[in-house]
C-alpha cells in the first residue's frame, strides 16, 4: 500500500498564490467532479480544467488514476472514517455510541460535502472504483465494539431483539450517507428546501433512538 | 411520455423457444446489467449477448436507448411503484402504512433484485439516468398522505416530533433500497452470509417502529 505523498514544494513549480498549493486544489477538483460525475468519468484534464491549471500539474502531483485514487483515500476519506471512529470505545452504551458516531460522520460531511454521493456511487455499488481501497481503512474493531454493545443490550432488554446487531451499524451509515447524498433529490422532489446537515442529523438520531415511537423522557434534552 | 410498447409476435420473427418470448430475455438481460454496471456502461450489442441473442434482436424491439430506457421504467419500475403505493390510504396509521410499504417493496424486488443497485446508481445519484423518468412515476399524492398521517400522529403525541415527516419516507425507502443492494457487499465485508430479504425486512421494520428501545408489546406478535 502507498504511502500519501505530501505536497512537494520544489522552488520553481508553480503554485496557485491564494489558498494553499495547486496540489490541494487538484484534489479538491478531484473530489468535486468525483462526486457530481464519478470516478469514472473524470479524467486528469478534466480535473486540471475544474483547478483551472493545466493537465501537465496533475501528472507532476499524480503519477496516474491508480495514484490519484490512493492520495483522496488516504489524504481525505481515512481521516473521516478515523475520526468518525476512534472515539469509539468500551463501557459506552449503543445509544451514546450510536449519537455520536452520526454527529461526527455528518460533521465529518460538511467539511467534505463531496463525501456522501462518492461513497454511494463508488463505495456501497458493485464495481464501485474506490470500494476495495476503502474497504482496507474500516475499522472493524470498532465496529465490532458498538456491534456487541447492542448485542449486550439486547440480552438484557434494552435494546430490542429483532435488530441485527451488525445491520444496525450499516442502518446508521446507510441513513447519514442516504440523506446527506439525496437532499438536493429530495428538494427538487418535494419542492421543499434542502434540508441543513443539522435537521437531517437530529431526524436521523431521533429515528435511531426510538424510531416512531415518542419517548418517554423529552427527546430534544439529549446533549 | 411514450406508451409502453407491447411485445410484437410477427409471425417469422425469432422467438427463444424456452421462457417467454425475445423481448423478455432482452429486457430482463438489460436490467441484469444495468443492475452490475450501470446504465452509461451497457451497450445494446452487450445486452443482446448476455440475452444470447444478436444485435439486430436490440434494435428490432427497441428504436435507440431512450427507448429502452422507457421501457425499462413503464414496464418494470413503474408497475413495481404503484404495486408498493397503491394501497396507501387514507385512515390507517403511520406504522400500518410504513410496515405495508416495506413488506410490499421488499416482496417486490424479491421478483427483481436488480431494482435496488439500479436505484441507487441511476436514481438517487446525481446524473442518474432513471432519475428524470422514475421521477414522473412517484405516487405523491399517497407520498403526502403518509406524510401527513405522520404529522397528525405527532400532533397527537403519538410519534415524536423530532421526526421529519417528509424524511421520513426517505428514511424508509432508503434502508430498504440501501440494504438490498449493499447485502453482498455487507457479507463480504463482516464475513457473514448474505441476509436473506425477510431478515433484512424484519430489521428496518422494527427499526422503523421503535429504533433502538425494546417495544410494550411483544414485536413479533404484529402480522
Amino acid at each position: 500500500m502507498r504511502t500519501p505523498r505530501k505536497p512537494r514544494r520544489s522552488p520553481g513549480r508553480p503554485v496557485t498564490g491564494v489558498n494553499g498549493d495547486a496540489r490541494d486544489h487538484l484534489l479538491a477538483a478531484a473530489t468535486e467532479l468525483f462526486a457530481s460525475q464519478g470516478v469514472a468519468a473524470t479524467t486528469f484534464a478534466a480535473i486540471a480544467k475544474q483547478a483551472g491549471l493545466t493537465p501537465a500539474m496533475m501528472h507532476y502531483y499524480f503519477k496516474d488514476r491508480e495514484h490519484l485514487l490512493d492520495c483522496v483515500v488516504e489524504e481525505k476519506i481515512a481521516p473521516l472514517i478515523a475520526s468518525v471512529w476512534t472515539p469509539v470505545a468500551p463501557g459506552a452504551s449503543p445509544e451514546e455510541l450510536i449519537r455520536g458516531i452520526v454527529g461526527r460522520l455528518v460533521a465529518g460531511i460538511e467539511r467534505m460535502p463531496w463525501i456522501p454521493s462518492t461513497w454511494m456511487r463508488e463505495v456501497l455499488n458493485e464495481g464501485g472504483l474506490l470500494r476495495s481501497r476503502v474497504l482496507r481503512k474500516l475499522p472493524f474493531d470498532k465496529v465490532r465494539l458498538l456491534s456487541e454493545a447492542v448485542t449486550r443490550a439486547q440480552a438484557k432488554g434494552e435494546i430490542q431483539a429483532d435488530l441485527d446487531p451488525v445491520l444496525i451499524v450499516f442502518s446508521m451509515l446507510g441513513l447519514v450517507m442516504m440523506h446527506l447524498a439525496t437532499a438536493p433529490f429530495f428538494a427538487e422532489v418535494f419542492h421543499r428546501k434542502e434540508p441543513n446537515p443539522q435537521a437531517i442529523s437530529r431526524h436521523i438520531t431521533a429515528l435511531l433512538q426510538h424510531g416512531l415511537k415518542p419517548s418517554r423522557k423529552t427527546p430534544r434534552n439529549r446533549k
